[in-house]
C-alpha cells in the first residue's frame, strides 16, 4: 500500500424524493444566483425542471438557465455559461443530469473563480485556487462526477478532450434519487453500467501490490454492478436496482477505491483520443478498447487478471495454468459487455458513427496526441508507447 | 436501500511518517494553542510526542497537555480537559492516540465550543451547535474514532457508560501511519481487530434488505481484516497488514458501511453496560458476548447469517439447512475471537478482572440500564426487551 491523502466533502442525500429539497440545500451553501445547467429537454419534459424552480422559489433563490450540454461536453458551452455567470452575477452552479453536465458545470465554476480562461487549466498552464460552489440532481448513474474532484472537457477547435482534476471542484452536495434514472434511454443506462465498471477497473489494475481491502471493496462493487445491471436491462423501474448502480457509481469514482494505489487511466486515455477525433459515446468507447487493452498489458501481472477472473467473474481458477484462467476474465467482460448490446470492437464503435474505416495515420495521430508526442506517461499497470498505443488501437479495430 | 446522508470530511493522511506534518495540519486549521490529548507513557516513551512538539514549535503553535486517558475514558478527565482548555485559551484539539483517546479530546471540543456540561450532551439532555476543530495522530487500529461522528464516556458517579453522535465532531485531519502501530501490546492488537470487525458486523446485521453494495465491501472488509489480522499476529511489524487494519478501522465505522441501512448495535449497547459496571475492555466485552447475541436472534433471518457464514467465512451453503450453515459461521467468528485469546464468554471476561460471579440482579440492573427501563430501543435487527438482554447475558454467562 502507498501513502495517501483521502477526503470526501460533498454531502450525498441519496433516495426517494430527495430532489425536492434543493433550494434548501443551495441556501447552505449560501447560493443566491443560480446557474442551472442541463442537456437536452428530458428534465423540463420529466418536471424536474420545474420542481428545482419552485424549490428555489421558495427560498428566495435567483436563477438563469443554460441547457444543451452533450455528451463529450463542449468547451464553447462553457465560455458561454461563464459569460451568462458573470453578466447576472451567478454565486452558485447547479447541475441537473449526469457526468456531461456536471463536468461542464465544474469547469464553468472554475473559470468563474480564479478568472481565468478554463482550457487553461484542462491545460495544465494554471491550477486552480479556488471554485464557485456546485450542487448536483443526479439522473444518470455512470460517471460519478456527482463526488469527484476531477471534469473532463472537449476543446471543439482541434477536438481534444482534456481532463483535470482538484479537490477544490468536488461538489458541495448531490442529491441522489434512483427514481430520476428510471425513465433513462436503455443505452444511456447500459452505458453506465460500463462507465463505473471501467471506473473501478482503471484503479484494480494498478503496478501496487498488497492492496486487499480495496481490492475486495473493489470486488465487491464490480459483481454488485454486474448483477444490478442484468435486472435493470430487464426491470428499468426497479428501484433497488437502480439504488445500488447510482451508489456504485459514485464509490467508484470519487478516490475511495484509489486509496493506497495508484490507478492505471490508460483506456480512458486512448477513448478520450477516440470521443475527441469522432465523437464516440465515452462508455462505448471504452468497451471497444478495454478487452484489447487488457490482453495487450495482463502478462505484466497474470496473477492479478487471474484474481479478477476469479473473485468478480467466480472463474475457476486454473491452478496448473493461471494464464488461461486470466484469459476467462478478460473474455468474461467482453461477454458482457456485448450482452448489454455495446461495441467491443473499434470497427463496430465506428460503424455506430457512420465511420467505414480508420487509417493507421489516424490511429498514430491519437497516439500522439494522448502521449504529447511521447512527453506524457499512460497507464501505470504498464507505461504505454505511441507504438503500443497504436497495436491496441490495431487489436481493438481488428477483433 | 433506505433514504440517506452521507459525507465524509475528514482529512486522512496516511502512510509512513506522516505525523511529522502535524504542526502545518494544525495551522491550516486554523490552531494557534493546543491541547495535546494523549492516554498513557507510551507517546513519551516512543519519540511520538517530541516530534509532535518539535512540528508545532516549527510553526510557532503554543500547546498544553493532558494525558491520562484510559480505556473507557473518564468523565472526569473531560471536566480537567475543559478547564485546562479554558484557562490556556486552546482553540484546537489534538489526540494523540486511538479511540479512547478520540472520544474523551471529542467530549472537551464539544463541551468548550458549546459551553455546557458534556454529560448533558452524553445524556440527550442537549445537542450540540459548534465543536472546537479537532485532529488525529493515530496509534491503534481499532474504534474509527478518528473518521467517526460519535464519542463514548464513561460517567464515574454511576459507571454510565453513554454515546453521543453529532456530524460536527469528526475531525478535521486523522494522520495515519501504520508504523506507529508496531509496537502496541499483542492484547490491544487483538483487541482492535476485534473493534474493528464488531462495527462492521453491527451495520451488516440489518432489518434492511437489498443492501447488496454495501454487504459486498462489508464482507470484503471482513476478510480482509481476518486474514491480516491473523498475518500481524505472527508478524507485528508487517506494514502492509497493519496498514490494511489501520485504514479497515476508519472505514468500518465512518457510516460509510451504514448506508442505505440501519445498523443494529445491540452487542454494543450490552457491552456498554458492562464496561460502565466492570470496566471490562471494549472489544473483550463485545467478544465475550456476540455469538450468545447472534445464537439468540439469528432465526429473524437465517439467510442472512448463511451469507455471512458463505461470504465471509468460506463456508459451504447447506442448501437443504441453511440454518447449519448459518451457526457454522457464528461458530467461525467464535472460533476466532477465541484464536486471537479474546474471551468468548462473560464468565471468561469477568476473571480476567478477577471477579468470580455476576448475579441475575446484576445482569437485570444492566438490562433496565441500556433500556432506560424499557423506554430506549436496543436493536433493529431484532428489538430487545430487558428479558431478551437478560437473556443474553445468561447465555454468555454459560458458554
Amino acid at each position: 500500500m502507498i501513502n495517501f491523502s483521502f477526503s470526501l466533502p460533498t454531502k450525498v442525500v441519496f433516495g426517494k424524493d430527495v430532489q425536492q429539497n434543493v433550494g434548501s440545500e443551495v441556501k447552505a451553501y449560501g447560493g443566491s444566483k443560480v446557474l442551472l445547467h442541463y442537456g437536452g429537454s428530458s428534465a423540463q419534459k420529466s418536471g424536474l425542471l420545474d420542481q428545482v424552480c419552485q424549490s428555489l422559489k421558495k427560498e428566495g433563490i435567483g436563477y438563469v438557465e443554460l441547457g444543451g450540454v452533450v455528451p463529450n461536453p463542449r468547451l464553447g458551452l462553457v465560455y458561454q455559461g461563464i459569460d451568462l455567470c458573470k453578466k447576472e452575477n451567478v454565486d452558485f452552479i447547479l447541475a441537473i443530469g449526469g457526468g456531461s453536465v456536471i463536468d461542464s458545470a465544474k469547469a464553468i465554476a472554475l473559470a468563474i473563480a480564479n478568472d481565468c480562461d478554463p482550457w487553461d487549466l484542462f491545460d495544465r498552464l494554471v491550477d486552480a485556487k479556488d471554485c464557485l460552489p456546485i450542487g448536483v440532481i443526479l439522473t444518470l448513474a455512470a460517471s460519478g462526477s456527482e463526488t469527484s474532484k476531477s471534469s473532463i472537457i472537449t476543446n471543439e477547435d482541434g477536438w481534444m478532450k482534456r481532463g483535470y482534476a482538484n479537490n477544490l471542484m468536488r461538489p458541495k452536495f448531490a442529491l441522489m434519487n434512483p427514481e430520476l434514472t428510471y425513465s433513462l434511454p436503455m443505452k444511456q443506462t447500459i452505458y453506465g453500467i460500463i462507465d463505473i465498471m471501467m471506473h473501478t477497473m482503471e484503479r484494480y489494475f494498478t503496478p501496487v501490490k498488497n492492496v486487499d481491502l480495496i481490492d475486495a471493496m473493489s470486488e465487491g462493487l464490480l459483481k454488485t454492478v454486474i448483477k444490478s445491471g442484468k435486472v435493470v436491462v430487464e426491470d428499468p423501474e426497479n428501484y433497488d436496482a437502480r439504488a445500488e448502480l447510482m451508489w456504485a457509481g459514485s464509490l467508484s469514482h470519487n478516490d475511495l477505491l484509489e486509496t493506497g494505489r495508484i490507478g492505471d487511466y490508460a483506456v480512458h486515455q486512448l477513448e478520450h483520443e477516440l470521443g475527441g477525433m469522432f465523437d464516440v459515446d465515452h462508455a462505448a468507447g471504452l468497451s471497444a478498447i478495454w478487452a484489447s487493452w487488457a490482453r495487450y498489458v495482463y502478462k505484466a501481472d497474470t496473477g492479478r487478471f487471474a484474481q479478477y477472473a476469479v473473485n468478480v467473474w467466480n472463474c475457476d481458477m486454473n491452478f496448473q495454468n493461471p494464464e488461461k484462467t486470466a484469459l476467462e476474465g478478460i473474455a468474461k467482460t467482453e461477454e458482457f459487455y456485448a450482452s448489454l448490446g455495446a461495441p467491443i470492437s473499434l470497427k463496430a464503435l465506428l460503424e455506430e458513427k457512420g465511420i467505414q474505416d480508420i487509417t493507421e495515420a489516424q490511429m498514430r495521430e491519437m497516439a500522439q496526441k494522448s502521449t504529447y508526442g511521447n512527453k506524457r506517461k499512460i497507464g501505470n499497470f504498464v507505461v504505454l508507447s505511441e507504438d503500443d498505443i497504436v497495436n491496441i488501437y490495431k487489436a481493438a479495430w481488428e477483433r
